[in-house]
């Protein structure tokens, strides 16, 4: 496995930071992470944006690969040595403030940030999204930036973990009476026959997913309302469903012991999972294509 | 210079971390800093119980290092490398969840806690104390388990930096209309007499050098109320002062725009800096003569 850090290509095995780099003891940094299919970065300019909306906000320099052509280059190397051109795959960038002696205010000389990139492969969970998935609660106890991809992901880390201790996929964050967001998804339900949804403000993470699938929505004519629901809206959804990079749309069934409207995927998840999953299929195919053109010419 | 890496002693500028390291994609980790005087870690037994307590709650298994005859020996060759063993320094120590394949949830398989420490010179700010310091208040943005030494510290970051800009020395944070701490320190004031500060619970560090400062306080029959003070607070305050491990505790005189008391460092602040000043001294003072015992003899 190769990875990309600091302009070089090397076995990912050996790809290490310095302990003074600020990613390692202020988790001063941000990430993306982007959907591969067919060797395709989807929706590429979106997470680009919000790497590079990000850095801004940290005041991190951009580094060479936050440009659309050369981040592609750089995953087309990384995918191809690692044999994910084909099927599905997922493509990991980090940026950190750089290495300099450790003083929490930024580093007063001229320093590098630190730049990271893997591929891996990455298997969507299709049997557990034609069952429906369980989420548990628990309160956010994040910080008030969730709205930066930044690295400070141990609550994060330790909402994931209850999940997977209570036998479920994933946990809601619930935070002054509203549910926010999960450990690395968007949440949305169906409430009146409307899509409910926590706003993008500070408190959650601008989904690149979440934001395709209320495009898909309104393109579908359905009702959307940026509007938080709360614990005590399960017991009347109709439906509840996750939006990720790699989630996809994922039918969530059973929050803690509240089933979820019939205890099955509903129509509203199952409908935009389809048209997501399409333009997932469409990209790959964008590939394919633009290949055998190549080929033929 | 001289590190510490996961059992091994090696030059500081090789020591690295694989890019999977727990702590540089997740901040999935804790650190501890000791003040360290004449080669002698100063309470060394209360950073130490700090540490193995982040690691409880955090689920890390505690390495080698969390003993407190295997946490001297290290720290007194890394000291004793560095030339450290005279006047004043730091001992750094931090413990990550290791190096796993990237997912949220604790890696399923054994792995070691990745562990690192390093020794580095200090000079205290006796100018700045003299003088007294400025701070800025700003909201309080941090997670809801600010008790937990963790590497989380991208807040704090941004909270020095900004009162760096600001020409201060540091950022009193402030949330939900109380004053918490700065990005690295406690902060204390004399309102009426007595000696106020934000009580330990999950949103302040539980500061060693503020229980020193405390326990001293109460040697002296100085009056302790551990109840939160707010910036309104401020204008009728007769002194601010910090406390922590690099910054014994320092006189604030002004804090935004409000001069603190007289503008001047006050007698409590004064008092209380002496006293743990003369137990550094002392626990110093206790290593020179331990060492020219251990010549005559």
């Amino acid at each position: 496995m190769l990875a990309y850090l600091n302009g070089q290509f090397l076995p990912r095995a050996d790809a290490a930071v310095p302990v003074e780099d600020r990613g390692f003891v202020f988790g001063d940094g941000v990430y993306e992470v982007w959907r591969v299919v067919g060797g395709r970065l989807f929706e590429a300019e979106r997470h680009l944006a919000r790497l590079s909306s990000g850095l801004r906000e940290l005041r991190i320099p951009a580094p060479d690969l936050v440009d659309a052509d050369r981040l592609t280059a750089i995953a087309d190397r990384l995918l191809a040595d690692d044999n994910l051109l084909d099927g599905e795959a997922t493509f990991y960038v980090e940026v950190t403030r750089g290495v300099a002696p450790r003083t929490h205010q930024f580093p007063s000389g001229r320093i590098s940030p630190t730049v990271f990139a893997m591929a891996n492969a990455f298997k969507p969970a299709e049997e557990l999204r034609r069952a429906g998935a369980a989420c548990i609660t628990m309160p956010d106890i994040r910080w008030l930036r969730c709205d930066i991809k930044t690295i400070q992901l141990l609550p994060n880390v330790l909402g994931k973990q209850a999940a997977a201790e209570a036998g479920a996929l994933d946990v809601l964050f619930v935070r002054d009476g509203v549910i926010t967001e999960t450990s690395h998804a968007n949440v949305l339900a169906v409430i009146d026959g409307a899509i409910r949804t926590h706003p993008t403000n500070n408190l959650i993470l601008p989904g690149v997913t979440r934001a395709v699938v209320l495009e898909i929505a309104r393109d579908l004519h359905m009702r959307v309302d940026e509007t938080p629901f709360t614990p005590d809206d399960l017991s009347r959804v109709s439906e509840v469903f996750l939006a990720g990079t790699t989630t996809d749309v994922m039918p969530i069934t059973r929050v803690d012991d509240v089933v979820i409207g019939d205890g099955k995927p509903g129509p509203v998840a199952t409908t935009l999972f389809k048209e997501l999953r399409r333009r997932l299929d469409a990209l790959a195919q964008s590939r394919a294509v633009s290949a055998a053109a190549t080929a033929s010419a």
